[in-house]
């Protein structure tokens, strides 16, 4: 599957810079907000950017690895875990709902058939990846087919008119999935990349370290091709939503990156397409031992730090009034100009 | 003026911490949010707390210590900018309309008379407080008179149905009279507490420290009188926040700190009443230097960190959603048990 991401122009950059120096307030005194409407507004192509649609993807699968004892859940709890967001019960919904977001919940390859239902896409690959203990994740073909359905949902959402996406994931055992994928991809010990996921005691984290140094000693992959890689140690859920953040990059959409196993994700397709990351805005810095790490290698700067360690895309959802705010302070605000509002003077001067 | 503020009673604590715990997600995954939660059930002493009418208020008052140069910009300002968020132009007018806050703008003591306005409530003491290098910013029977008339605004909020109040204002000046409340009430040098305010350069700081240094070694207070404290070096907008904040906490309403300004009111109100520390949520580490120091004299661990320094109060109002959040998942996730989800296994076992 082939993308074909671009930079976006910098013509109007100029133009941005200005609208947002002179709105009134001192300069850069809404910080990180004001770098997000340049972002946005370069994104979009626009002075007057805005988000339509908003919808959270939330990605889910099942982990061969689970076997080796890698997690406290067990895996049945993914597929209880779908039909508790296809219930409205979960985290997810609640902070989608009030920040007016949609939410579509995709079974990637959950070891579970569930009954049709609004906001299920059932795209399911096979029910659970393979043990990467013992043999590749998947197949290469399945792979490329998950990226393939990962991004023609994406491509049905924009059709619909959306124009920023959250993401977010659903799977026990896919915080291992996503430690290798960092391992590899960043060229870091495997050590810097693990943490106690969904809440290992000091004896559970030793074994889930022990079991992924295993399996990347196995295995031995070059991190420059990301595709093995994502093939070797990825989940389904972690394939298909690199798909749809390559499709919606390539079609100038927004994309809110949520904690570890989405900024995961984000490692692969910024491998085969590094131009994505003009098109991400990080939502959180999660207390999963390893994601600020990562979010460093990305040279990211996330804009919460609240310790959020929840994955679903709960990060994303949060942090989107946020990103909310820097549209429309820069759609809204009165200019010095029209709000006759005198500037500062000199400081020189004014404190002589 | 006399307040009797109480520490929220804590038979409630066991039945909410359970209530967060066992709702369908690992436990302490929410992070921030779900102290946040238990905070909020406490003060509201319930397990379905919610929210009525949050209100921004919005306090307004001029500085004699500008004649002395401390900011770089003119003090008309402070008149054009409340006439801009009359005329819903600012950034508070903006994420407070995003986040469905009321905003009421008081008039506390600017240097200007406004024509009636929805928004406006006058209250003004005087057109500015007087010059505190030569002598105190106002006199004791104005101080406690801005206390009077700020609990009073937000008694008759309290009356309308508010519950949760978020505090703000506008100032030429005011990060000069906040620095001085700072460095006496929390006994630190004045170079530890002065910042650049809406702009200075390193000249026009080093000459803002130099005169409020003069001004603290002109005054020589003792940090236990607060009242004293912010009759001296206080401005009419801090004085009548301090009393706001007394009231609606003596009421058992949920306060949204903001930023530098704010939380030096905050620094009077505690000196004063300590257990009003129980109702307080602060929102932001702002980048006004002092800022942090002050939150952590306070022992405060805020919600975002985003280079804000505007005040107005935009760092409560972009808070907001991230508390409305936390009382959102308390009282709309399921549980375990509701959901029919597993809970975690030892994970030793699990490990093993």
């Amino acid at each position: 599957m082939k993308f074909n991401i671009t930079q976006p122009q910098q013509e109007i950059h100029g133009e941005l810079v200005n609208k947002i120096n002179n709105k009134t307030k001192p300069l850069g005194a809404l910080g990180m907000l004001e770098a997000l409407a340049l972002k946005i507004g370069l994104i979009q192509q626009t002075l007057t950017p805005e988000f339509l649609q908003p919808t959270m993807l939330v990605f889910a699968g099942d982990h061969g690895i689970v076997e080796a004892g890698v997690s406290p859940y067990p895996q049945a709890v993914t597929a209880q875990m779908v039909s508790n967001f296809l219930q409205g019960g979960a985290a997810i919904n609640v902070f989608t709902k009030q920040n007016n977001m949609c939410l579509l919940v995709i079974d990637s390859g959950v070891n579970h058939d569930f009954l049709p239902n609004a906001y299920l896409i059932d795209v399911k690959i096979a029910p659970g990846t393979r043990n990467f203990l013992l043999e590749p994740a998947m197949a290469l073909f399945q792979c490329e087919q998950a990226l393939k359905r990962g991004a023609e949902i994406a491509k049905a959402q924009i059709a619909e008119g959306c124009n920023i996406f959250g993401f977010g994931e659903m799977g026990i055992g896919n915080t291992s999935s996503a430690s290798c994928l960092m391992s590899v991809l960043c060229d870091l010990p495997i050590e810097q990349c693990v943490g106690r996921g969904t809440g290992l005691d000091d004896a559970g984290l030793a074994h889930k370290t022990k079991i992924l140094a295993q399996a990347i000693k196995l295995h031995h992959l070059d991190g420059a091709d990301a595709m093995q890689v994502l093939t070797t140690f990825g989940g389904f859920e972690i394939a298909m939503m690199v798909g749809a953040m390559l499709q919606a990059a390539e079609k100038k959409c927004t994309l809110l990156i949520d904690g570890f196993i989405t900024t995961a994700a984000l490692l692969v397709a910024a491998k085969l397409q590094p131009e994505i990351l003009h098109y991400c805005i990080f939502s959180h810095s999660s207390n999963e031992s390893g994601h600020q790490k990562m979010l460093d290698f990305l040279q990211a700067k996330p804009l919460l730090n609240i310790g959020l360690r929840l994955g679903e895309g709960t990060g994303a959802a949060l942090a989107y009034p946020l990103v909310l705010a820097a549209v429309n302070f820069l759609n809204n605000m009165a200019s010095f100009e029209s709000a006759s509002v005198s500037q500062a003077t000199d400081s020189q001067a004014s404190a002589s």
